[in-house]
């Protein structure tokens, strides 16, 4: 392992967070609020160690996918810890768990939240936590598309090939040129909802700060009563039509922005993903309507695109407290928070690729009792997925199991009921946000323990970062050098 | 597909279940019971159905794979269907649902009920029930362990060599032999338990039920109160050893028996199951001394041991109301809910070795991303596992996680709410018996609706099953010539 280079990349990527952190002064100003120290003082902080860290490792080094692996997951925590900082000056009542928590949510777009009465804090702090989510979301579209395929996690070899630039090994020529396309597609669509969610009647504050939040999948919002807070229908189409795109991977924006349509329309996992949201979409209005829970069947499927695209997406936000839906709704809800969005889009999850890898898979091995000396192969978009590939996406499904028992099985240890330890574990390694029981829509995780949330904090990242970016820091190989 | 062949095996084996039907009458006979005809009209029935379908197939036809699984399909619902029968014309109460139910969960040993007040009904039928499980028991040994490794299933191909018998790829030599081996072991330890039991205090009657549903890891009791009935510490344990029994590979049974003791003690399978169960216990104990739930550490251990092998073996014996204890401890026996047994053994759930070969692969997977260019092998003691092997385990994981979710999705929408649907779901496709809330482990399945009963009905049969072979039956290319 060469540190000095991992060290010297953390350092400039430390520069960059003290630039980002300056951002939410322009608001503190606007607003004539007083705690400017605590976006100053952290990006100060940020700047030195990011200065000191960059000059005294300063030196040429390739990184290979070793230093690539640590950097990456590492990263993700340097960020939640000075990110954290503004929360812990603004107000005291936030312990360094509480902060961290926090961040960790906002950094990897989970947006579960310890912060109790959210229209308490300061208009700075609540864009500071929208903005955190952004970057998140931001990181991990060139992370799935052009840092993990690279690196050869889990099955992301698959999309390799899918976004233009050079196609040399070397992580950092490629890097820069995708992340360019990719950062202009989700910038633009970024400012787009903004902008139509203001001529939708919102405010330009809350406008903005939601539609930073969408993009990224992460669910934060400045509102106690998250996006129910908004009476106007069209508010919350917008938002759910914006989450739809963010769950979408961004390499099928950089194909409709080329008008290559007809990729675009061939493209499996496109299909089978606005599938599962209008199959959900019908099974729930059904329900609902059947059961009496709605009358108004707009207002119902107003509510349940919202929710299914809130959920499927692993954004978070909420309209309506589906914890009073029927038990059929409630438990199908609880399916979407394992499927997840597209890959290569800001959405957590197993994502609609690998579920249809696994189904495929399934058949094949079925199909191969039946004639066992045919041989099959696995195909996607008319292209063989080759067996290392099917392999990887194997691997991801154990580890995302085994993390999610160990996982349920430590949170039930620090008190948490049934259903509760459940979702909680599978709302953060799912990075969406909302559970069900103390962790549901209308609750937060404050109640958890501090030990409870560094799990769940850790949870995060890992599902975050595709499970084997982190547990690969956890095996002696990877340190033997 | 060769109907006539299939039928005519299907008749066959229904002859010797009209036999079995026999058998309860001997108890019937003693005790002065009323409800002969229960038997007698079943035996009766199953015998000219059988005798009829025999005669109107005869005929020499070799079986392939294709008719091999649907034998082994139908003969469970089959077997169900006719053995259902004596409790509905011994307890008009039953309808043909909970007696199918019911003989399902016999047949399949999973021990779920949906009788209320067992010591109700007649020794004659308490009986029945123990038998059927005996029978289930027997079947899945030789189907697990001679049949399925040949048709290929979901990796019991690792069983393949392990058994003595003619290497023939023909079913019928092979599977006599082996049957025959497995089948004195299995005999042999149920006696060799009723006497125990029956020296330590049990009646004989009740001796030889509890006996019959150890062997099977079936768990229906004669008596309401399951094994809690008996107040005596030796029976406690007894049962649990032998439960323990229950859940190991009946071809390790076959190697100690020839005194094959090197084999024995190198066994992977074996160290992981006993130390799943060493380390369970351990956590257990620990768990209820410290959160005061008991205070005798005797009487803790006692009840430990009985549930941990109850739950890891898949037998459903309960001694201790384990909804009582703390949320660690009931998550730790829910996740013991998709363990299972050793492959080979009665014991349902996913199997310790299929646990083994996920964790072996997934840390490949993660070994394989540090040296992207190694070459690596699964081994399994010390033998290599090939890839087709590989994939058919996770094919299945992949099939039992669907599975899994697709069941608690119907379950949830027949009312019931998250955790009874969520461990009714477990509990059926595991084989194990009971789960928790509504369908605790002093509670039944009696309140679950009819169409709900048939789900897990199916659900119990997709898992005892290894899914492959039921799920296989729904595929058009099974169909096809």
């Amino acid at each position: 392992m060469k540190f000095k280079v991992v060290l010297n990349i953390m350092g400039k990527l430390l520069i960059v967070l003290a630039g980002f952190l300056l951002t939410p002064l322009i608001v503190t100003w606007y607003y004539h609020e007083a705690d400017y120290l605590a976006f100053l003082l952290p990006s100060l902080l940020a700047l030195c160690v990011g200065l000191g860290l960059s000059v005294y490792t300063k030196g040429h080094d390739e990184i290979s996918n070793r230093e690539g692996f640590a950097i990456v997951a590492m990263i993700w925590v340097l960020f939640s810890a000075f990110g954290g900082l503004p929360y812990m000056i603004s107000s005291p009542s936030l312990s360094f768990t509480d902060s961290f928590f926090e961040t960790m949510s906002g950094f990897t777009t989970t947006g579960s939240s310890v912060m109790q009465n959210i229209q308490s804090h300061t208009k700075g702090i609540l864009l500071w936590r929208s903005i955190t989510q952004w970057i998140g979301g931001m990181g991990i579209i060139v992370l799935s598309l052009a840092i993990l395929p690279i690196l050869g996690i889990g099955g992301m070899q698959l999309f390799k090939a899918e976004v233009p630039g050079p196609t040399s090994d070397k992580l950092t020529p490629k890097v820069k040129d995708t992340a360019k396309i990719l950062w202009e597609a989700y910038t633009f669509l970024t400012f787009l909802q903004a902008t139509l969610l203001f001529f939708a009647g919102m405010n330009p504050y809350d406008a903005i700060c939601h539609s930073l939040t969408t993009l990224s999948s992460g669910g934060f919002s400045p509102n106690n009563a998250s996006v129910a807070h908004y009476e106007t229908s069209a508010i919350h189409f917008i938002i759910s039509l914006f989450m739809i795109f963010a769950g979408v991977n961004f390499a099928n924006h950089y194909q409709f922005s080329k008008r290559n349509f007809h990729a675009l329309f061939n493209d499996i996992e496109l299909r089978a993903y606005l599938g599962v949201i209008f199959g959900v979409c019908a099974f729930l209005c059904l329900n609902l309507m059947l059961t009496g829970q709605y009358t108004d069947l707009f207002i119902c499927f107003r509510d349940v695109i919202f929710t299914t695209a809130s959920m499927v997406t692993t954004t978070g936000f909420a309209t309506a407290d589906f914890e009073t839906w029927p038990l059929f709704s409630q438990f199908l809800i609880f399916c979407l928070m394992f499927t997840g969005g597209c890959a290569g889009s800001t959405g957590g999850g197993v994502k609609i690729v690998r579920l249809i890898i696994f189904l495929k898979f399934a058949y094949q091995q079925v199909y191969q009792l039946i004639h066992p000396k045919a041989i099959l192969q696995l195909k996607m978009n008319q292209q063989v997925v080759k067996t290392p590939v099917i392999l990887g996406v194997m691997g991801f499904l154990v580890l995302y199991v085994f993390s999610f028992f160990t996982g349920t099985l430590i949170m039930s240890a620090t008190g948490l009921d049934f259903t509760s330890a459940v979702t909680a574990t599978a709302s953060c390694l799912g990075n969406i946000g909302p559970g069900l029981a103390l962790v549901g829509p209308t609750d937060n995780f404050s109640q958890i323990s501090d030990f409870g949330k560094w799990v769940l904090s850790f949870l995060m990242l890992l599902g975050r970062l595709e499970l084997f970016t982190v547990v690969i820091l956890f095996t002696p190989a990877f340190w033997r050098d």
